[in-house]
C-alpha cells in the first residue's frame, strides 16, 4: 500500500534563501519541496508539504493528519523551543513524527538547545540542510515498515 | 440577575476522547460542554463554551468577554505554561477567571509545574477531569456572589 | 451508603479570623467547619473536622483514617511546602485526598510555589477562601462516586 | 528620499486605556498612533501602524516589511518574552528594528527580564510611555541616516 | 507599665554545654536563662523562658503569646531553616519577634544561610553567644518603646 | 562488655506491610524488629527499637540515648530530607549513628537525593530492605569495636 | 523655566575613540559632549557633563545633583552591572535618571545582561551610540514636562 | 573516487542484543555492521567498523582516521555525555563526523540531554535503531558530495 | 583600660533623613553619631565615627584601625553585597568587626540577601534602625571583655 | 550451590595505605582482599578481586562477569561521579551490583555527592572503611538468597 | 630596545606580611617589589610597581599605561571577582596584561572561582607566592618577544 | 642534588601542529619537548616527557612518579574538566604538580571553566603556549627549592 507522508514546515521557513544564508544556504522552500517530492516518487510514497507561521495552524495540521497520513516529517523551527501546544498535538494525535532541522541546533544559541518536540517524536535529524528532510523521509518510511 | 459565564477551552482539547485517554478518560468535548450546560441550568446561569488552538484567538475571546460575561472558566491547556499574552489579556480585561485543568498537572512533566495564568486568576482547580469544570463553574459563581 | 469524609486543617488555621485578614478574610475556623457540615448534610455525607499544628499529629490522623473515612479534604497550610512525612503518609495510607488552600498560593512567596502534597493528592483547589473547602468536599465525593 | 517606517503593536495593546492604567496611563492606541503620525509628519517620513494579538500575524508583517519599509518600531509586548518566531523573523528579514516598551520592564516580574527580541534589534527603549514610541521613531531614523 | 517578654529556645538548645562546644561554648541553658532574667530585672521587665524540640509546640507558644506578652526573643535554631509553620505563626499572631542565634550562621553550612523567620521578624542578631540573647532583649524593648 | 544499640524508626514506618508494597515488600515493623533482635542475640548485644512520626520525639530519643546506648541504627525516613533538628541532635549528642534505608533512595524522587543526616552519620546503608537494618547493626558494632 | 540636566559618564568612557572601536565607533567623549550640548541648546535647556572612573565619585555627583539639576542622563558603563551603591544613591536622592548605553548590552556578555540601575531609573535606552545620549536627553525632558 | 567511511561504536555497544532490549531491540552489533556494509556496497563506498569501551582508544581511532577515511559515523554512547577528549579529537583531526544514537536520547535521563560531541559534529541522528546508522552513512556521503 | 571603637558608615548613609524615609526613618547621620557617642560615654569607651562613599577609603580606614582601635562597628550598606575588598581588609587587619544594618535586609531585594562581610565579622545585627548601632556598640564591647 | 562473587576496585585504590591516610586509614588493598576472602570462606562463597585505573577495563570486567559471577561488590571510586559507561555496563549486563565506598562520601566535596552508579545498583554502603566491603559481601549474598 | 613593565598590586596587598600569613607567607610588599626589580635587572627590562585599594585608581593606571609601558603584570586581588571596570579598562587600553595571584584561588571560596579579568588577560599564573610575580614578569616579556 | 621532573601531556596533545592552529600555533609536541629539555639543561635538572590519550595511563604515570620524580608539570588537557581519577591520583601520590595549559581556558567554552585538577595542584599557569610549560618548569623548581 502506498504510504502518505505530510511534510510540515514551521515559522519563517518561507523565508529560505533570504534568511541567514550563511547558516541555511541559498535553497528556497520550493526547491526543498521538489527535492522531497522527487525522493518520494523514487521511494513510491505520496508526499505533501505545507508551511505556516501560526502555531495554531501547525497544531491543527497535525490533528487533521490522523487517518489521512501515515507519518509526518516536521521542521518545527522556532516553535521547537517554545510550543507545548505542538507537543500536545503530536502526543494526542498519535501519527508518528520525525523532527528535522536544517542547521545543527547544537551549535547555536542556548535557548535552542531544548526541544519540546523531541520527547514525543520517534527520532530527530539535524544539521544536514536539505538532506535533513530527505533523511527524515527515509526515516519515517523505515519506521512505518517495521511497525 | 442571571449570571453569564464563558467557558474557554484551550489548544488540543478538541481532541478529547482520542488524546492520551489514560490521563483524560474517554469523554469528548461535546459531552463536557453538555454537562457544564446542565449544571448551568441547575444553577440558573447562562453558560457558553468555545475552543481554539490559536493563542491570539484565546486572547481576543478574553478581551471581548468584557461587558458580555460576568466570569470565565478557563482551561488554558498547553498555553498555561507558555503564554504571557494570555496572562496580560486576563490582567488587562478584568473579568474574573477561574483556571481549571482536567489532569493534576502536579503529577506531570517539570515544564507543566509553572503556570503563567495562576497569578492573575482568582483561583485554580486541577485533577478532577470533567468535575474540574463543574467545580470551576460553582467557584466563579460563588466568587461573583460575594463581590 | 453514607460517605464519611475527614476534613484536616493544618498549622495556624486555628488562628483564622485573626491572621493576615487581608488574605484570609475574617471567618473563624468554627464558622468554616459549620459551613462544611451544612454542605455535608445537604449532600448526605458525614463530615468530621480536626486541626493540629503538629506535623506528627497530622501524619497520624491520615494513617488512622484508613477504614474509618472514605476520603479526606486536607488543607496542609505551611506543611504543604516542607513535609515529606505528610506526603508519605498519604501515599502509604491510600485514602483519597483533595488538597485545598484558602488563598491562591500562586500569588504568594516563591517558597509557597512548591507542594510536596500535590503529587499524591487526587487534585487541588486554591484561592476561593471558605469555598475552597466546600468545592473540595464536592470534589472528593464526585471522585468517590466514580471509583 | 522619504523614509517609510512601520510601527507594530503586539498583543493586548489594543486594550490600552483600559488595561492596568496605574502602569500604562490612560492613553488609547489611537491616540498613540496619532502622536507618532504627527512626529512622522514633522520629521518628514511616512509612518504606518498596525496591531495584532496573533504571533503568526506579527511574524508575517515583519516578513512582508522587506522592500516596503525602511525600518520598524516594534512593541512586542508579551511576545518579547516568549517568541523565538518573532526573533527569527527579524533576523531573517533584515529590516532594522527598534524595540520599544511603554513601561520599564526592569521594574516588573522576573519573567519579563528576558527579551528574545533584543539581541536582534538595533537597540531598545523602555519606560517612557507614549514617548518610548516617539523616541523609537527618532532612533530608527537616526540609524537609517547613518547606514 | 511593665513589659512582659517571652524567650523561646528552639530544638536542641537543651543540649547546650554538651553540644559542639567549639561553636557554642560551655554555657548551659539554665545559665543563659538566669543571665537573661538578671538583665530583665535590671531593665525592669518580666522575662519568661521556655524550650521545646517540637515545631508544633513552638508554633503554639507563639500563638498563645498574644495578649500575654509584649514581645518575643526567639532562637529558632534548626527550625530557622525548615519551618514555614513557625513563620506563619509569627505573621499570624502579630506579637513582635526578635530572632537571635548563638553562633554566626553566616559562617556555617550553606543550608543555614536561609532563614524562613527573618522576613517576619523585626530584626535579627547573630554570633555573640549568650550576648545575642541579651542584645535581643534590649532590642525588643527598644522596639516596644518606639511603637 | 555488652553493647547496647538503639534502633529508631522514623515517620510512617509503622505503616510497613501496607505502604507501597511494590517498594518495601510485605514485612511489618514487628517482623523487622524481631529479626534485628535475633541478630542482636547472635552478636551478643542488647537491641531496643522505637518508632515515631514526630520529629521532636525523634530528636529527644537521640538526645536521651547518651549514656544509655553505645550506638544508634536510624532510619530517618521522610525526615532524612527535611530535618535539620535531627541532624543537630546527632551532632550535639555524639552517640555514633548509622543511617539506614529500606529502599534505594537513589532510584526515587529528586527531593529524596539529599540527606541532612548523612554528613553527621558514620556511614549509610540503603536498598536492602530488612537487610539494611541487619547490616546497619553489624556496621555500628564493627565501628564500636574499632573505636 | 530652563531645565538643568546633568550628563554623567561612567568608567572608561574617557577612552572613547580608542576603546573597542568595532563596538563604539570612533567618536571621542568631547565630541559626544558637544553634540549633547548642541541638542540642549536647541531644546532650550542647560546641560553639563562629567566623567569618572571612581564609583564613589559617581555616587557623590548623583547625591549632589539634588536641587542643582532637574534630571540626569547616566551612562553607568561597567558599574551598571556591579554597583549597588550607585543604585542606592539614585533611589535615595530622588532626581529622575535616564539610563543610557552606547552599545546594545543585550548582544554582549552574560554578565552585562543584568543592571542594578534599571529598577531605579525612569527608563533605559541602549544601542544607538551617540544617539543614545541624545534620545536620553529628550526622554528626561519629556518626563519632566509631564511630572 | 570511492569514499572510505569509518563506523565507530562506543562503549557497551558490544552488549547489543543483551542490553536493555526494551530500548535497543534484539539486534547484535554484528548484524548492525553487516547491514551498514550492505548499504555501503549499494552506495559504492568502503565501510569499516570498530568498537571500543576505552575512551582513549576511541580518541586514537579518530586521530588516526585522518588521511585514511573521508568521514566517520560515530555512536559515542555513554561518552557522548562525559568525554571532552573525544570532542577535542574530532575538532583537532578535522575529519567530518556524523553523530548517531540508537535510542532517542531526548526521552531518557536528564544527564543524557547534553552532548559534548554535537557541537563538533556536522549533524546528528537519533532514535531510529539500526536505521540511525544507515541514515548516518547516507548523511556523511551526502555531506562529502557537497564539500 | 578605655576601649576605643571606630564606627564606619558606608555609602549613601550621608543621605540619611532624605533617603527612602519609609524604610530608614527621618534620623540624620549626625543624630545617629551623637546617640552612639552618648552611649559610648555611658559605657566609658571612646567612639569615633566616619562615613565614605568610596570602597577604597573604607578599605583603608579598616586597615588603619589596627593598633588605633580595639573594635569596629561597621555598616557596609551597599558594599555589603558587592565588596570582596572590604572583606579582605577585615580578614587581613584582624580588628574585630560587628556588622550592623538599619533596615532588616532579609525583607528587601534578593541581591541584598548575600553579605560578603558576614563570614569575617564576629556577628551581625539588623533591622533596629538607630538601635542597630547602639546594640552593635554593646556587642563589640562585650566581645572585647571576653577576649 | 556455591555463590561466586567478584569484587571490583576502581581507580587509585591500589594506592591504599599511602593515599590520604587521614581519610582511608593505613590498610593496603591486599589486606582488604584477604579480609574479604576470609569472610567469603566463612560464608561459603567464592570471592575474586581485581583492580584497575582504566574505565574501559572496569566496563569490560562488568560485561564479562555475566555467567561467571552471581554478584558484584563494586567500589567505583572516582568513576562513581564521572562514568556513564560504567553505569551502562551494569544496566546492560544484569549481574546484581552492590556499590561500596570506604569513606562517607556525604562528608566530602560537592562533586562527590552525585553517583552515576547508585540508580543501577541494588543498594549502597558507605563510610565503614574495610567493613564497607565486608557488609557489601553480606548484602549481595542476602540479595541472592532472596532472588 | 628596553622593555618597560608596570606591576600593579590591587587592594589589601599593602597588608602583606600581616594578612592571613598561613596563606600568603610573611613577605612584605616591599620585599616583593625588590625581588621583581632584581629579576627585571637580570632580564634587562625596566620595572615599576604601584599599589592601590581604589578600583578607580587601578582603572586609571591601566588607562595611562598606554604608550608608557609595554606590558603589565597585574594582581587584581579582590577586584578580580567584582570589577567589570578593570576588565573594560584592560580591553579598552590594549596593553598586554598577565594576571597573577599569590595564592591558588582554586583552593579558596566559591566566589573567588570567577575572574572578570582572565578573559581579557593574555594568561594567568596563580599559587606560587612571590614566584607568581616573577613568572608573570617572564611571561609578559616572552609574550612581547613574540608579538 | 639534581631535580628530576616529569612532564605529562594529556589527550590530543600528540595532535599539536595539526589541531586548531589558530588557538595553539604550529608547534609540534616534539618541539615543545625539546624546548623544555633545553631549559632543563640550563636549570640543571633532569626532565622527561610522556603523552597519553588514556585517562588510566595518566593516572598510573602519576602514581608511579612517587620516588622517581621530584615534581610534575602536567597539562591535563580535556581531562582537566572531566577526570576525578586524575585528581585523586595527584592527591594520593603526593608528588607536587603544576598544572599548565597552552591556551587561556578562561577565554574558551563554559565547560572548560572548571578544573578538577586545580584544587590539588600547587599552582596553575595558562595562556602562554609553549611558554606555559617553560614557566611551569621554573615554577615547580622554585617550589622544590623552598620546600
Amino acid at each position: 500500500m502506498t504510504r502518505r507522508i505530510l511534510v510540515i514546515h514551521g515559522p519563517n521557513l518561507n523565508l529560505l534563501g533570504r534568511r541567514e544564508p550563511e547558516i541555511y544556504g541559498s535553497l528556497t522552500l520550493d526547491e526543498i519541496n521538489r527535492a522531497i517530492e522527487n525522493l518520494g516518487n523514487e521511494l513510491e510514497c505520496v508526499v505533501e508539504a505545507c508551511q505556516s507561521n501560526h502555531e495554531g495552524q501547525l497544531v491543527e495540521w497535525i490533528q487533521e493528519s490522523f487517518g489521512k497520513y501515515d507519518g509526518i516529517v516536521l521542521n518545527p523551527a522556532a516553535y521547537t523551543h517554545t510550543s507545548v501546544a505542538l507537543r500536545d498535538a503530536i502526543a494526542g494525535t498519535g501519527v508518528p513524527v520525525v523532527e528535522v532541522h536544517l542547521s545543527h541546533v547544537a551549535k547555536r544559541e542556548d535557548f535552542r538547545q531544548h526541544s519540546f518536540i523531541s520527547p514525543v517524536a520517534i527520532g530527530a535529524i539535524a544539521g544536514f540542510g536539505l538532506d535533513s528532510y530527505l533523511l527524515g523521509l527515509r526515516a519515517v518510511l523505515a519506521y512505518l515498515d517495521k511497525s
